[in-house]
């Protein structure tokens, strides 16, 4: 089992569009990111539709589901509403069958117990990506943790050298502005093994072991 | 012919590491990006060097090579010292027998005679990046015009819609600062098509052909 980071970018590295908020919550732009993924089987599958292309793309996200047993996430990514948590929590937005089917991590200041979902529990950690890893890791069994994001969670989970390996999604767009992946990981240098690259005309596959890291 | 963005990046997007200065021109870790290509034969040819390595990063070095023409830099990239120019105008970092065998157009707010070299005369361009692709363009004769850098001298082409086709060559890397290549683009966004993508253990080759731009 590894740590894996498994996700979607522009070429010019934004995992979200400029302007992101309630009109736009991938930012504008930031849809396209994902078209890739949302027409192919295996996403639609596993987010309860049907139909959808298969081949290259589709494998890449069948294998990223069959691989992950748990993931980590950012309460951004959890879902944007209300909070601190009040009488009534804010519940996400995944609704009522989240596409997860494994336990989900979120990483909060505000503590809460956890919630049910069809085939999800989302569990609410507040003492830092470290922890969240450490939980989702002992919930994942043999398979893998997933941080999905974002890029936040992400940054944290590279920073503290808890990520294994990095598989970028890699859009044939540039956004030009948004949320980077990459940002504040301060002035360490990480040290990648490429380990395979698929490509399609929709996106282009890159994935990388960590090997070492120092300057 | 075409207008060509051709460079090398670490996977988080700088084309330099922190700390650009004298003991580190290309920043801290930054000459890393470089690896895969310096030990290629066609590059240490190019660079007046024997020996080397073939293989499929050598042939990438080689078709960039071969199909360029005229390359554009900024004056950063021409050489960082003494500015503007004096009675003794510095003369670059380049050396007597620059390694382009081509001719070159510096972007500059500060007009002086060009610059000949063995195999390279050194054209200064006061008026812009549009004005220089042109003077490139009409001195590439049917081979294409390389933006070779900085950064700013590819994000003023990007911007003003001057380039057809950008290649990355994607380093293992996190340098986790120093200067992004595309920073600045505005909020436009731009559609690529991925034409090709080659993989070797020392760098990934992402190549796209510039097909629109809107949101």
């Amino acid at each position: 089992m590894a740590t894996r980071v498994d996700i979607s970018t522009s070429l010019d590295g934004y995992v979200a569009g400029p302007n992101v908020g309630p009109d736009h919550p991938l930012g504008e732009g930031g849809e396209r990111l994902h078209d890739w993924a949302v027409g192919s089987a295996s996403w639609r599958e596993s987010h309860g539709l049907e139909g959808g292309e298969t081949g290259p793309d589709g494998d890449v996200v069948e294998e990223g589901i069959a691989r992950t047993g748990a993931t980590v996430m950012g309460r951004g990514m959890f879902g944007g509403g209300p909070g601190p948590w009040g009488d009534q929590p804010w519940e996400g937005w995944w609704g009522d069958e989240p596409p997860f089917h494994h336990p989900v991590f979120v990483l909060t200041h505000h503590a809460r117990e956890p919630l049910e979902k069809e085939g999800t529990t989302f569990t609410f950690v507040t003492d830092g990506i470290a922890a969240a890893v450490e939980q989702a890791a002992a919930a994942a069994g043999d398979k893998d943790v997933l941080v999905a994001g974002g890029a936040d969670a992400i940054q944290q989970a590279l920073a503290a050298r808890l990520v294994d390996e990095i598989q970028l999604h890699v859009a044939p767009l540039l956004l030009g502005g948004g949320i980077r992946l990459f940002d504040q990981l301060g002035p360490e240098l990480v040290e990648l093994e490429p380990t395979r690259v698929i490509g399609s005309d929709a996106v282009t596959h890159l994935k990388y072991t960590i090997t070492g890291g120092t300057r």
